[in-house]
């Protein structure tokens, strides 16, 4: 799900989005209550309609913005006390404040109103704050549209007794899908993983898998793998606001100079319209002069690149051939990762000393992924 | 003629550029030269391939920019030396080496070399900028590639003895069309179309005449009645970056919030992308925060608006009823100007007191076009 906090996936039309073959977006009930309000989005009968997009929307709950982004706070067994990040007017949400909102706003699937808790974190804290989320699950599911789908939400930090005891506790309840919060906080690669892999196992088979807030491509083939099917991630477009973007070959920096002539596509494998009708020199050109084309192409293109990687692991699980592609896609993803990294390590052995060398002017930095 | 300084209208695509149903846009001579470079624009065989646009591209000859972005310069018969906006680097403009320039870049028209004196200025400084530009139009003419239309630039600030001798003298000349420059810097609007009256006389009535840097919707009428068939300006695509869209009862500021429930298009006379599928509360609420959104509806939506008074001035002159035509425009273009302005009369007189009135929140400001 392409990231739409807002009403609008940044620098995209709706339009591009269905031409791209998205069939779903995220959008936030945090941002979207304080602005331009819930209310105002239900008088013209929902999001879809506000913002015209005519595809299914998933309204993440609040909770991660709420104990994230806000410092001045609250937090009681009935919900919590927040400050807007526009106006610093006080608000409270509840469980039941955040599906009346979440219904107002008329999204395909809402979420429980959970409270994330920071990494690192106490265990003591982390388990005060997965039974408030257990407790809180409970009451938004009462107070659901059953009109709208429903996830709940699992927490748990990194702690595995949490984790299981609460993917055992939201896999009790009658939800229509189970989302993994808590995840990508700052705990790092691994943990994240070994979160999905003490949840997974407690899961119906029966309801989709939502991993919040992930990640990567590397990331999602590795969730995957472990019985993931959903995401959804800022990633791919503040990346390429940011000039970062996507190719079979790994990611590139479309700011260096060894773009400076290069006419051909970013990525010479895609056939996105970004790649079919510019060149990563015009791109780079645009990044250089901070025009708004250089957002709308990059964004563009890093969002075909993961709906097109996510649409090839549907393809290869049908074809039950999951772990051959996934070996195949990073085969390709990482070999311009290890040239480089090959190119500059001969560098060092050549030159004696290259402290800094691949920050001069004109040579390329190794590309990275973190 | 859209602006494209950079090789990209601001916010835009080529492709939304010509599907709007534009067929040429402008570029200018020195941003190109300065980023990415004439020299690797034409190492992929000009603009047209570099951005990929398939309509033409008139260049300008950096003159303009020269005289009026650059403090630190030296004016020589020869040619001008000016630093770098970019870097700081020193460049020198020459006749010969503008027309050099704008043939790498492989515009389809090609303007001559000129000074375009500040406003306002000595009438003296004014002939001598003038007699300038003359011998460097000629120096231009005798470099230019015969492949390239090229328009001679007439100049003579707001002299009317000087804007007749430069009118005479660039219409004597080989030329494929001819421009008036010098306009539009801080001349003021009457003084803007006595330059015109001045120059039109004395102008051949088989090449186009360009009146450069012009302006509003009333101002192209205002000089197609005048006699002006080409305009270039940044108002369309820079007031709509600024939330000022155009439409058919006059110009309006989104982020008012007499439209934060506004769900009818901008303009409900037009049909253009932007007004076919978002709504104005959902661009007001776009522009609210920030969105990337909003200056590519709202530029989309004004270029259009631009390219469909043109189309409807080309019509109505082929039927011979500019004249209704541009009363009808007006009446309706200028309605709810007068009508605010009205409003707030009212206001005045049953209050006593208004000042500031119109400032404050939930009231609707005067529309205004300046």
């Amino acid at each position: 799900m392409p990231v739409g906090t807002q009403g609008t996936v940044k620098a995209m039309s709706q339009e591009e989005l269905a031409d791209i073959g998205f069939g779903i977006i995220l959008g936030n009930t945090y941002h979207l209550y304080l602005r331009p309000g819930h209310e105002l989005i239900d008088s013209i009968g929902g999001l879809h309609k506000f913002i015209n997009w005519n595809g299914n929307i998933l309204t993440d709950s609040g909770g991660f913005q709420v104990f994230s982004l806000e410092h001045i706070r609250k937090i009681g067994e009935d919900g919590v006390l927040f400050r807007s990040y526009v106006d610093g007017s006080y608000h409270k949400f509840t469980p039941e404040r955040v599906m009346e909102i979440q219904k107002a706003i008329g999204a395909d699937i809402v979420m429980a109103f959970d409270e994330c808790a920071p990494y690192p974190c106490e265990k003591d804290y982390a388990a005060a704050a997965m039974n408030r989320t257990h407790e809180w699950a409970k009451r938004s599911l009462e107070s659901r549209d059953p009109n709208q789908a429903f996830f709940g939400i699992i927490q748990g930090s990194v702690y595995p007794e949490l984790r299981v005891e609460s993917a055992k506790f939201i896999a009790s309840l009658d939800t229509d899908g189970i989302a993994i919060g808590g995840v990508s906080v700052g705990e790092g690669k691994e943990l994240m993983m070994k979160s999905v892999e003490w949840c997974v196992p407690h899961l119906p088979e029966n309801k989709p898998r939502y991993l919040m807030g992930v990640g990567t491509p590397e990331d999602l083939l590795d969730s995957v793998v472990r019985g993931i099917d959903m995401f959804d991630c800022v990633l791919p477009s503040r990346l390429g606001r940011n000039g970062s973007l996507y190719t079979t070959y790994g990611r590139i920096n479309i700011k260096n100079n060894r773009f400076i002539n290069d006419f051909s596509p970013v990525d010479p494998e895609c056939n996105c319209w970004a790649c079919k009708n510019y060149s990563a020199a015009y791109l780079r050109h645009l990044y250089k002069c901070d025009e708004i084309l250089a957002s709308r192409l990059a964004t563009y293109h890093n969002l075909h690149f993961y709906g097109n990687l996510m649409e090839r692991i549907r393809e290869a699980i049908e074809q039950g051939r999951l772990t051959e592609f996934r070996k195949e896609f990073l085969a390709k993803y990482r070999k311009h990762r290890a040239s480089v990294h090959d190119e500059i390590a001969r560098q060092e052995i050549s030159n004696g000393d290259s402290r800094n060398k691949h920050s001069h002017v004109g040579q390329c930095p190794p590309r990275s992924e973190s």
